[in-house]
């Protein structure tokens, strides 16, 4: 994130703002003992003039890396953490962890450049409003994984084609002998969801199948959305004879609800997820899904914020998903 | 971990091994920078002398606690993970994850001395070889959660009461009519696998029921280990009613198992397992296990490391299990 243009002076920023270098120098650490009139003032204006950290920070490398991420509760999350966790040992920085606990919370914001964090992992947690501008005057590279937002093309991202991965796996359905195939996805206002869907809905047209819209949901991505909606699919009048989920955690919630109804699966149902958890191989039957590179994701966000780019640009990486079949598919009776 | 007894100095243990206090501190700090030899006489001074650090350190803080743990991919990491997070989070501080991946790795001790950590969780990871006494040395406080080793009275310790736990699963499915119950249980070697076999053998007896040998299994805690045993115990002329495996994650290698053999749960198997992780409720149909409080022994570590008893005598700790009853249990048909 650093880059050659002409730099603004910290005693530059300090006299237009009427303030001691020293001040300036805490709100670029985030030290709290600032007034917010102040640090907002000296912000704007650190904004303003693009000020930027002189060189790498190699130097001075605190050699931990934190990872704020939504929920520890799931095998996404774990997964995640260990890529993370790998990498950051292997270059011989540790892992903070902070779970925002699903609240938009931003107090880690002050922890975090306080404590002069070599860089930040965001995982399934949003950044805060003025959080990219304060990591950026504090020097603190960050990105986000799995990118579950909008399209900020300021915020580098590693994530996967979600789409791609939709398509393939309900083309694999299909392969199978599949036409009333229902689609669980996440909550309609993630980005990810609307593109999972996509995908859906692309492979059915290549197939010359038609979209029933009954049979696309959305729902949470865990267990619960993933019975709540699988009960409601299960329960048309003509349903579907495979489900695709959004989550191998919410697929789980499709096998609780199929084992309600005594359907027996693959033969009387098929389920796909998406994710490819450890959890995948601990479920019987086990689970066809789609593979997201977690570990891969995570290990190439930490590389990224400990060498960062030397360019403007913002890295947004998409890595490729792939199929993994196991005993959860099989043509329909 | 502080001691309101007569103290040696550094400047005194300087003297005695010849060298700068400078070497001491070093020492005491864990840096890297004194030669081996030197650091081994320094640090068996401050041993047999019984140095200890002034204070509490509450002054000095540096708001992480590293926790070191043996392996990032299980149910049972998360719960622990998210216990301490939640309770350093908490108390203003954050937590450092290391995983040794199951190696007998002692390469984290250096980086916890030097970056001064307020205190080191060790889930399911030993102790190396004198880093009780390295890390005492350097002021920093440290406890054992779900230990499974053996039973050094000086190392602090927070787990639960496996003996009681196994009791109750057992007498839960004797209740239910079971006769013949198989026992999968951890590794031999384990304090905690003994305890669980002992608590099974002691039901049988209260009941009056005869043990029978080949009904015992040891095996990892993992589903592959759960999967292994059980084909075992199924394999059997007069093969078992119910299977009370080790972890909730070898249980769902039981489950395999059975789905393997076209065995319907519980009508043609139960099962229960042990720990009671978020993954109990996600298999089909939901497990039935004997539940470790691991989000609260986490806590309870957290808050032992930050405030130490003031008194000489480590900690230990056993927590009540409880039996929760799910799907996975019936009675035998």
């Amino acid at each position: 994130m650093t880059t050659e243009r002409a730099r603004v002076t910290i005693a530059e920023i300090a006299r237009e703002a009427g303030v001691s270098e020293a001040t300036v120098s805490k709100v670029l650490n985030g030290r709290t003992e600032v007034a917010p009139a102040t640090r907002a003032r000296v912000q704007d204006l650190l904004d303003a003039r693009g000020y930027e950290r002189r060189g790498t920070r190699v130097e001075e490398r605190t050699g931990l890396i934190d990872l704020v991420i939504s929920e520890i509760d799931t095998p996404w999350s774990m997964d995640v953490l260990r890529g993370a966790e790998q990498e950051a040992r292997r270059a011989g920085a540790a892992v903070v962890v902070t779970s925002t606990e699903g609240r938009d919370d931003a107090s880690w914001l002050d922890r975090v450049t306080a404590r002069r964090s070599d860089g930040v992992l965001l995982a399934l947690a949003p950044l805060p409003a003025g959080g990219a501008r304060r990591l950026t005057a504090a020097g603190i590279p960050f990105v986000l994984v799995d990118p579950v937002g909008g399209f900020d093309p300021a915020i580098p991202t590693v994530g996967v084609t979600n789409w791609a991965g939709a398509l393939a796996a309900t083309e694999h359905l299909i392969g199978l002998g599949h036409r009333r195939i229902g689609a669980i996805t996440g909550p309609p206002e993630l980005v990810c969801s609307q593109q999972r869907v996509e995908g859906y809905r692309a492979a059915l047209g290549r197939a010359g199948l038609p979209v029933d819209e009954a049979l696309v949901r959305f729902g949470d991505f865990r267990p619960g959305g993933g019975a709540e909606q699988a009960r409601t699919l299960l329960d048309l009048p003509d349903p579907p004879t495979a489900i695709f989920a959004g989550s191998d955690l919410q697929a789980t919630g499709v096998y609780a609800e199929a084992h309600r109804r005594g359907l027996r699966l693959p033969d009387q149902l098929s389920v796909v997820g998406f994710d490819d958890v450890a959890l995948c191989e601990w479920v019987s039957p086990a689970l066809t899904t789609v593979r997201q590179p977690l570990l891969e994701m995570a290990r190439i966000a930490i590389r990224t914020v400990l060498d960062p780019p030397g360019t403007d640009q913002p890295l947004r990486i998409e890595l490729a998903t792939s199929l993994v079949t196991r005993e959860s598919t099989a043509p329909p009776r």
